[in-house]
């Protein structure tokens, strides 16, 4: 796939952290979770308001929330940021990447020293059906039908294609969910902060029914409120540095599902391809990764993009435990979207604030021992826009 | 106001621009538009596909349109953009300049050495209501109200809390719409190419009623489809060069009313001020200037925010002539949005064509002689993001 021509990325260090509970939220709406996520990445990076030379906000919204122009919201969390350029960035699930990344080029541009990331997204006050429609948005063909499974649909489709091709991975979904919800119990943060065991995630039953067949309803991340802020500065600036982005890459696909192969990912593959040749380091190097999750064959289908094995064989990580919290490549550690919860335009920030957390040690008991470097990925569509953050330890 | 600190903008140059005609274009929808557009700008430029190292997309929407996710639209127009970073980017009806300001930051920041911006906008196939509705989403206050009058009725209590406190700006605001309609003659991607008099635009009539008290339907700007497209290049890399950035900024107000000064617009003071700044120009230098006019009251207020006037004095401009085409400093000889139509995601690139046409020499009957310097002011809200682009001819 073709790619940009990147410079390295020097000196850029995430410098603070801001991170609301993520799950239904009934006294929260956007603008307070926006000024409740800023207002901690601020203070954690302790960098006044006057100090901050841009704003970008990731949000997907889709009439899920009536105003459609959040770029100043941020403003809101402290007059310091009065006139800063603000501007709302949108790639479907991945519009909090899209955010982050923007904010590194801004600070690559010379244009910013500190730059301000908030990813955001109110849900859980619409009706089931506007969210349906507003995720179905996101889809080429699926764009304003009626579909009863919404994204869920779309991705049991996958699913069903990777069964045929390969035979059945039911129970590998299934210990997907299991991994991530055993790590979730961990993060504070996380919607769903229940232990599902393994039987539980495999078995079709009352409390666990099937969503759009082959995917069962713990083979989907939940529909959540919350946002996610951090701070990225130039290093010689920053007060304190959590981690530094030694990677960072995107690549987007068509957008017509006709158009791309639905089991290769190839613009994960390339973005992270790019971002760790950027960073030079390679998968192996890598202690942990943060991944897009939305549902669990997402995740599965990642770990034969990234190259954690071959098309088709992602069921030999599953076997050999590689992506557990004590296995060689510690896949969201934090739970991931599907026990964190997906806010649409917040889960890229809070993929990159988690793994900001990892690599400062500071991710409590989601701590991934010695965590040295890591790998972010986030995707919008059905791996339509791609990104790949590297963040190294100080 | 605050300010970024802002590098010099070095040898960026648009090589190239796509422009589809503006208007009811009930043959074309977003997909149709952007491939238009793009496969027009990457032809002037002479630059393949799979030269472009970044796309930025600027689209407002809010549910006049069902695809949400429009970034990978513009791979559509040409395979040579497959694995490009595209982005969508908004901030309301200033999201065309949006996407212009993140493609000048990726050259800057070395992350791509050629950039297409594309913005587009299809609203003539949505029910005025679902426009209304749409518009009114920009707004703190009025998202989600039902509102008569939809962002006419916003900009007309501007105009009224201006005639409160200066007097009446009836004439004013009619000199502004048939200045503009006259440019627009010369405008073949004009919505509206009408000969309306000073009389016809002042007097209410059955044929220009009241909009919103006291705007007429020719102070208001039309609801039209359509896209625009440029190519961003270092200057060294490009085949030919239509114009020279040399400055741009932007500047974030706050979102509620009640925090703004309506009549002040102080976010595009401090834009057009710092982008001059970094250009090393004075406004007495500029040749012309493409503003927003989505309402002739905008326009009357950018006089003022940018020095043409005092506070409170813009009708010594309109006086005086010397925005018209043949005075002092020309405004919107394009005829703006005004003439032009607002296809809102498409407007800011939009304004950017027009000015490196000028620029180039290139811009036919609109030709302003001469022209070596001109000024973009986009804004989105009643100026909560506001922009502003200095070009140079080369």
């Amino acid at each position: 796939m073709n790619a940009a021509t990147k410079q390295p990325c020097r000196e850029i260090v995430v410098s603070g952290v801001g991170h609301t509970r993520f799950g239904r939220l009934d006294e929260e709406d956007v603008e307070s979770l926006v000024v409740e996520a800023v207002r901690g990445a601020l203070a954690d990076a302790d960098v006044p308001g006057d100090a901050v030379d841009a704003i970008f906000f990731g949000n997907f919204n889709v009439g899920m929330q009536p105003l459609a122009f959040g770029s100043s919201l941020a403003l809101q969390a402290d007059d310091g940021l009065l006139g800063v350029p603000a501007t709302r960035v949108e790639n479907a699930c991945a519009s909090g990447s899209a955010a982050v990344h923007q904010g590194i080029q801004a600070i690559l541009a010379g244009a910013a020293n500190t730059v301000l990331v908030v990813g955001a997204e109110k849900m859980t006050n619409s009706s089931p059906e506007t969210v349906g429609r507003a995720l179905l948005g996101a889809d080429y063909d699926a764009a304003g039908t009626a579909s009863r499974h919404g994204f869920a649909g779309l991705f049991a489709a996958v699913a069903h294609e990777y069964q045929r091709r390969y035979g059945s991975i039911g129970d590998e979904m299934a210990w997907i969910a299991a991994k991530n919800h055993a790590n979730g119990l961990a993060n504070p943060y996380a919607h769903l902060r229940k232990d599902f065991s393994f039987d539980f995630c495999r078995d079709v039953t009352d409390a666990n029914p099937m969503v759009a067949h082959p995917l069962r309803r713990t083979d989907c991340s939940p529909v959540s409120d919350g946002a996610a802020a951090l701070v990225l500065q130039r290093e010689n600036l920053a007060v304190r540095s959590l981690a530094r982005i030694v990677g960072y890459s995107q690549s987007n696909d068509y957008l017509p599902a006709a158009r791309r192969d639905p089991l290769a990912f190839e613009g994960t593959k390339a973005a992270v391809e790019q971002a760790l040749k950027m960073s030079n380091r390679a998968l192996t190097d890598l202690d942990f990764a943060e991944v897009h999750d939305c549902f669990t064959i997402a995740e599965l289908l990642v770990y034969e993009a990234i190259g954690l094995a071959e098309p088709g064989r992602a069921r030999e990580v599953v076997n050999a435990g590689t992506t557990l919290k004590d296995g060689r490549l510690p896949v969201n550690p934090s739970g991931g979207l599907k026990s964190k919860g997906h806010p649409v335009g917040a889960t890229g920030v809070s993929q990159h604030v988690l793994a900001a957390l990892q690599l400062s040690g500071r991710a409590g008991d989601m701590q991934v021992p010695d965590a040295g470097i890591g790998l972010v990925h986030n995707m919008g569509g059905l791996a339509v826009a791609n990104y790949a953050t590297i963040m190294e330890s100080l």
